[in-house]
């Protein structure tokens, strides 16, 4: 049985809280909850992990290398400077896909530069909360089509 | 029954010949009659249109205005420099998923930026031919999280 | 009896309908209708183009080049990266003027720029339809002035 | 009856003597009294400003808002750097239209920029002395395609 | 027996009549009949082909990989901004060589740029009309040095 | 009879040991010897001249001016920041033209930006040994094209 | 008793009736007559100096460096490009503080930089009206943390 | 009663010791007990957090949003790269200011940019110990003039 | 008997008070005086202007075009942005040298920008009040060389 | 005895496994026995400390100020970003070596900017594992030569 | 008696015959003549050095410190990219003038920027031949004043 | 027994007399002795050659490729702009370890880039005259390490 690690980066904790405008106003835990449905839907097992921490997620992605099979990472604003992210992503060798729950092209400059998408397998952004479903399908229902 | 709309811009016919370190062995047909069944399994129509024409493409891209629910749209180079297309994305209603074969991210410098991600719903980039596969599902699946 | 070619690129046939907020209510239809109550005021000839492919756009110069007394061009999302078309204007020899709907200059930062403004006989943006009939005026009333 | 200011900037007051093989060999004067004329012929109030003094042309923009209906401003080398006159421009709530005798795209890269077009009702440049009163007729007859 | 296609792009038809000072007086009835004879001299088969259209010049790309054992290209402005046409070189086999009438180096700054010339077998610029026979040279008569 | 001076400038000499891969196996010796049979059978005279001193190129080039012909200059690295060998080619009289090897197009960055070629006849890059010949055909057999 | 010199830059005189959704409603007459009550309660004198003239203002700062022990500076759009205000700001001994009523940060791109700002004591914006209250303080009450 | 959190970014616990030429002789704890001298005589509470962890400090953002009533932060050098703190700040709904100790402005390029001003209240640098104190005054004492 | 004017731009008037160790400590009445000695031993007549005011600059190019034999200006600060001070030089047929008393290259990066220098005869930075000298010099005495 | 800080700084640990392409077969714990070893043979203490947290590592700089004689710092890709561990740098009085273990010129653009190298005593790079023997060679033997 | 070493570097040789639209029709020797003869007006002895050789204008620079008062630099072309030349500038004691023929301002981009300006004495362009003598005004007679 | 050539570029001959504060005040001669001492110690080969001839070095460097196993390189200020170094360090096969006395990124903005560090070795800099003895030992000791 796949299992799969998602990690949701800073500020998503306050996700419906936070510019509901733009992330919408599902809370974290509805995100949370509705990630573990489909996981359970899809027969595989499902970890989510959140921090505020540059730290703790590279932590994270380096343990994930010999407990997983893939990763689905919302990076926050780290995807916009943290070379060291992006290092880890490098660094290990299970896939990891990038999202995003808003449209990132569509808002301030720098938030359409990604500094973690060159070492990602692909990229998803725009789609609400389904971005994270896409992932999961990606990672493990389209595998043959990558 | 929804309709659905895929766009593929230039160079795109040449698929599995082009490049294939980077595009893969599988050939336009061969992509194009993936689409079809998962088109048929989704229980939707489908529609498939390539061109090398810029103009065509807006052309089309007008037309599915008023008789499409929505649209893939690989815009193959034009997603670099277009601003036509990104205009014509931007006149009509109905929404345009952006998607790419590669990792687009992870390849030259000019193809980071594409002029028509703000104005698309959303973007899906580096899942090879399931790129296609997983914008249809956002077109018609996950509408209600987006 | 002086002949007047009006040249209109892409998106501009979704006039009326495309972003109105930007562009206004009046569809490409009354635009036309107007610009041909203009010419006949002013006693000329008038022919009203539209296409959203760059090569006829180019194609349509040249063969003004032997009929037409001057052009009035709004070449649409072209303006910002067509230099096959800024090549066209200075190949040929009768007078173009560069027109805008909008005020080009209030909006997205790419917009600012026009490839074809310096081989154009002169600019006018921000006027709405009146942009059209202005740049008539100039080619026809206002010619020993210029 | 409408009442028109026109405003010179800098430098325009040695219209004729100044490069005349850029802005042509009709003298200040010349521009002052064509002006007079068409707006006698438009049937409107006319004034006409010169200054080389940017903080003059400010307290002139101000004192129009209570006095006219709209500013025609050839901005001079201004149009490229001020930014108080920009914010003189927001400030007041009348059109004001940006002339340029010459076409500024086609000359030194710098004048390609001006600071004061985003905050403009529209813009006009390369007709000669012809772009002073295509901005009188754009604001006065031109009115309700605006 | 070798052919060579010799791709003309936009505006390249109004040769002689276009900005002579700078593409020189031949036409392009001359350019096409010196092009035929050099292609006589050297016992090759030779086919010439001039659009204003990005997609046509594409489509040729496409058609010649499989009947030709070389191309000449004159992409006209698409030079600098067509990554369409780039990509198109880069997805068939047989080599393109880029060349120009004109010296494009010691004119506008954005002619400097080539996004072609990185996937082309290499470059000529500045020979007025022999750029075409010089590439022809190189592709049948220096081949063992290339 | 006309006379030739093929100019190398820095570490051409080590020509054939050099990157192989770019620059092929080809020794120094051997470029030079194929540019004299070349000549030989062009019934021109020629001279081949190398140095790894900036100075050393300008001087002989001073000293072509009043001896030779034209000039092939292979200016190494000198192409990218030597704007005293650009004075110098703007200083003579006499025609230069710019041979590269390789594709400098499709190389590192630095490498598309020459600051000689503004002031060259014309420029060849990409053909490898054959630029030279090429350059030789383009001075003394094309002249009337130029 | 201490003396504090408020200078007021260009279109700060149309306080109130500007951008109030930026710069608020209360008029320019409002703003001097609460600096005034502050500095009554502060027992300090004050004189407040407005002008639309970069010249004027230079003029006010030189001779404020013989009579005020400090200056409250709202340069208004000199902030930006104004060199001549930041010489005349270095060439006197007393301490000037750089207010702004809008958060400056937040705005165009262009009101990010403060060309005079190196050479102030100290910056504060975006605390509307009470941005003037705290220079006051920072000059005559907070001294000694300085 | 109201409540203010002070946070202090990385390296600030260093105050004192830390380059005393550019920030002063005062220790952190001078710092603290000065600041929570002036809560006192303000008749708030306050409380004082340092970290050298960008997360901490989102973290402690976060809490504050419940708990404070206005924020006065010296993100230290997190100000020039944490989007993270930015998007921190954007999601809570209380008042953030952005105090600097020393004049960012007069220092090194990269200290000119602050990418947390544009989602913060107000920005004050350059008043030493001070620029804490009006922020304080600010948040609670002129809160009907922002 | 030739005529000289010198003008002097903004903070000018402060010299010897103003930044001693970049402008010296020589006074403003001194360089008036010391220019004046000069010119009576160049047996010229010269006027000496001084303004903060752009516009009061500029308005003296103006009428010294039809009084003096040629204009030695320092700037000052509207050296680095003032191009409505460079098209006053420009509309002017007498002769206008730059100078600088401090050498603007060793200074902040903004002040190595001159936008008048394009415009001027000649530019001279860095000898203290003898550029004054030199520029008299070079207008007066060694006319025939330049 | 002398006593030098080794830090290494994020995805370090992964040494040995992590692109051994680029970083060699090496694990981190055979990194630090080599370390140790070089230590004994020099006769200093050593300390090594690692993490993937910014916040971690100017922590450690901070108590390194009181206990050690030097640092070698190997900052992984905050070397890229991280001004929060410049500033720790430049707070301490002790002497920081930066080291990398692959030449961080070779690769990305982005890893050519060092922030912390302008406050370090100096750099090395390229040099595998060596580099950290060179840092602490320097720190302890050639330190009068520095 | 003063000794003043004059340097002239790459392509000044050609002085007269190079480009003489530019740099006039005097020659070199001309140029040295008539340098010599104000030599000896000034009562001071005088060497002049030409070299097309960035090392042998180094060297010269060098030896220069040990024998002469002041240098008077015409760098031609290395002006704009010689760092090594800049450095030895910054080198020697003596003070170094640079001197420019033509206004290196009203030419092509590149040459408004000198890298060795920043540590010269002073700078003096666009003066034809009197450039020089001005230099050496500058070094002897107007010593005083700088 | 190995032989290791050091290079030293242009004005290092001036070392102890040129800019002391940077550069020290050990002599040019007492580096080569210590450098001579320390390759005794080391019992290898050592020979050290200083040029202000870029042209000299790359001679150099190309003849070390047949006799030597290794190259210690300061470059000077060829550091920052040489391609041709560049390019004769990447044509040889023998191991070049860039070096600096003192610590480039810590001076002037042009210093920070090394246009040679991409094909060098390793890069060593801020280390005073041990910057050379670590380059030795990198060379000689450290080899099995790199």
């Amino acid at each position: 049985m796949k299992k799969i690690l998602v990690i949701n980066g800073p500020n998503l904790n306050l996700l419906g809280e936070r510019e509901p405008g733009i992330y919408g106003d599902d809370t974290y835990e509805t995100l949370c909850s509705k990630i573990m449905d489909k996981a359970e839907n899809m027969e595989i097992k499902c970890e989510i992990f959140q921090s505020n921490h540059e730290g703790a997620i590279i932590d994270k992605l380096h343990s994930a290398r010999l407990s997983c099979d893939g990763v689905v990472l919302n990076a926050g604003a780290f995807t916009h400077y943290s070379y060291a992210v992006r290092d880890a992503i490098a660094a290990i060798r299970i896939p990891v896909v990038e999202v995003h729950i808003s449209n990132v092209f569509a808002r301030d400059e720098f938030r359409k530069n990604s500094v973690i998408a060159p070492v990602c397998k692909g990229s998803i952004s725009g789609f609400g909360l389904a971005s994270y479903f896409m992932a999961m399908d990606a990672l493990v229902n389209y595998n043959d089509e990558i």
